[in-house]
């Protein structure tokens, strides 16, 4: 492909890399602004979700989970401790860790979340059929497992909705 | 779907919503540290790539394009302007206004972060056919237009790695 000067062009658009950077940045973004009566990001989203999958573990096996530094994490759980919606527990083995918990307030936030989402994720795909829907999630899956950003082990995926944003 | 407790759960990695913006925090990633030799980011592959496909627009115009800060903006062109990348030129009509150009050595930069962007995304779809590749991107593409980050009118797509990592 050549501009009118001959020259070659890389158009983005057809490169799955710049449109998936840029889906995330408008998805995290889309979905945010939808949790915001919640007063929660998609990145609570995750560490709720991972911890109602995996009650107990400590707050570094949560950062590998998802792939979130552990400077924003500690600040991201003491909030979420703060508003009731989580718990750290003395940890049955490792002496200098937490277990964290998911109080009922944390799921029951968890599950109004996911309504918003579902409902969102419906408008994403408008018009696309389920077996569309499907193979797409099929396909990105199987590019996550192989990029090793979900463990193909693990029952939660890795950087959730951790990207930062420019500012707009 | 329910814990071992009998709750609901949100599984992260069956919503393109969480997919999607971990993918394209790892794809940036992943094709940034590629581009590492070259000494650019994907950020600026799109920046070239954008200017290279509608020479002469002003900086506003590739701000709006892009969807990347206005102030963001000015340390990327005046960075790609030092290196003797791109060039800020009179503009024809707006007098406030610069029109910005690609330069020779821009180009063959932007030749030689597609041939890295090729082989990559090649890695990236591994043993997937063309046609999988090939359905995938045009999802993509549909949920990209309809979402408005792409503006379908436009050769160029918005946003393209643009969104800022949290530091690991």
């Amino acid at each position: 492909m050549s501009t009118s000067e001959g020259r070659p062009r890389l158009r983005l658009h057809e490169h799955p890399t710049f449109l998936l950077a840029q889906l995330g940045v408008h998805t995290t973004e889309r979905f945010g602004s939808l949790l915001a009566p919640l007063n929660i990001q998609p990145r609570h989203v995750a560490v709720l979700s991972t911890l109602l999958d995996r009650s107990g573990i400590s707050q570094q096996q949560l950062c590998e989970s998802l792939h979130i530094h552990r400077n924003v994490m500690v600040g991201m759980v003491d909030e979420l401790e703060r508003r009731g919606l989580v718990e750290r527990r003395r940890h049955p083995v490792q002496r200098r860790a937490h277990a964290l918990h998911v109080l009922p307030a944390g799921a029951e936030l968890l599950r109004k979340a996911e309504e918003i989402l579902d409902a969102y994720e419906a408008e994403l795909f408008e018009s696309d059929g389920s077996d569309v829907r499907s193979a797409v999630l099929e396909t990105l899956q199987r590019i996550a497992t192989r990029a090793g950003v979900r463990d193909a082990s693990q029952p939660e995926c890795g950087g959730c909705g951790a990207g930062e944003q420019v500012p707009h």
